[in-house]
């Protein structure tokens, strides 16, 4: 199976993809998150794997509109722990090191680590796993890179130091996305028993439209595990709403809860039915 | 009065400080969000000024944890429209650039322009205002920043091209943070008229809880302009929830939502009431 991402080889969407797909997925790396949602629709890649939000970050609005766009749906969650690792050529060890690569916010990440180590400067990339790239290129004893284990183990990087962020809990939540052919073959592989529906709608701008909209669900026993407010751009006032519900669409009770919805609201979007890692484990 | 924020001077904080507290601020910058809400507590600064939620990448988990770990309270809101700049020294032509410097995110954000501008190598650099920096101190013909118009100003750069990021609709929402004596001098100073209270509230885990607590808003007529739901740590089917509303603590029927959600939630923070500059504008 093709998978395309937005990043190099060894980025965390990659992890994310395999732990989704298996090991001997195709990896298709895009620069863009634009380039990735083409690359799907044009054949390219059988499928895609998104970060949409993270325990730190919020919500991917730009993933969110890029989806909401295309004619993909949602086929699979995972929940990714974002580990950083000091990463070298084989031979070097932490004493020799004296400039550590990597992105700005994963070198934010790892600030107290990176204070800890006095003699070590940090030095901003692009991205992560470009940062093991350089370093293992050059071949140098006086540099390292930060990023995930894979990218060490892709470019044949040694590990000096593992788990080197601040905050143990940073996560990212990445959906895999796909036509609705590809949607459907990748559902049926996975073992998850938990389902998860997500949605994105919008309410006529009136005093308690949510809490009616909320009703929907209520009134058919029907759980929330997520609903976020967005601004509708230059319309204020106006909001959309993403929420995520236990269980599927073809279940009566979430098929007469969305109905109710759709009664209410000026537009509704199912993005999906799908197997939930999260709730399995 | 002193005005903590994270960045170098210039940054797009320090541009949001002079919006909501005026040209005459003293700015007291800080490396990481942690040491601007410590810059604060010890005295060092009257207020900060927090970036809270972003257009295109969500809400800002990390501060929301700051706020309610602290003692502060919002005493204002402003929303910034992230305007990327080229900057360079005085007499440089745009066509003698061949590299540019910025934070990944604003060179990602501008990737048409650095595309379409095929000799321009992209740079990355810790941040937008320090690349301005560092392309002045070195003052060169080959070499420019993306960074705001205030860091242009601050550093003495000239704007070679302005609004050079792909989406215009780029925006910043930020607060002003301070203690409670602080923050009511600060609300006694703003002409902005129409109030907002916001919260953080934990709801227990069980079914249509987040439609009963909404419904405590709806039962007093007071509208939500935002709702979120976020995990809680360690506690998989435990949210958290923040919400904003129109009005302020003490006008009655804020009051009397407040009290019914009080006596339905698990914990209920509320984080200030504050003149709003997006409903006034």
């Amino acid at each position: 199976m093709r998978v395309a991402y937005q990043g190099e080889r060894g980025a965390f969407s990659e992890s994310a993809a395999r732990r989704l797909l298996g090991r001997e997925i195709t990896p298709v790396p895009k620069e863009t998150f634009e380039e990735m949602f083409a690359s799907v629709a044009e054949g390219d890649a059988d499928c895609c794997v998104a970060p949409i939000e993270n325990s730190l970050a919020g919500s991917i609005h730009r993933n969110y509109d890029l989806l909401l766009e295309s004619q993909l749906t949602i086929a699979g969650e995972t929940h990714l722990r974002i580990v950083h690792n000091l990463i070298a050529p084989p031979g070097v060890a932490l004493e020799q090191i004296r400039r550590v690569y990597s992105h700005p916010v994963a070198l934010a990440q790892c600030g107290r680590f990176l204070r800890n180590h006095s003699g070590l400067t940090a030095m901003p990339v692009h991205d992560t796993a470009g940062a093991v790239r350089i370093v293992m290129e050059r071949g140098g004893v006086e540099e390292a890179a930060i990023a995930s284990a894979d990218a060490a183990e892709i470019y044949g990087g040694r590990i000096l130091a593992s788990s080197v962020e601040d905050h143990a809990r940073n996560f990212t939540r990445f959906l895999v996305l796909a036509d609705a052919e590809h949607a459907q073959a990748i559902v049926e592989r996975s073992a998850a028993r938990k389902w998860k529906t997500s949605m994105i709608f919008r309410l006529p701008n009136r005093p308690g439209a949510l809490f009616r909209a909320l009703g929907a669900f209520a009134m058919f026993d029907v759980d929330l595990t997520k609903i976020e407010s967005r601004p509708v751009e230059g319309q204020p006032w106006e909001y959309a709403f993403y929420a995520d519900v236990a269980g599927r669409t073809d279940e009566r009770n979430v098929a007469r809860a969305l109905d109710a919805l759709d009664g209410m609201a000026e537009m509704l979007r199912v993005l999906g039915s799908y197997p939930s890692r999260w709730l399995a484990s």
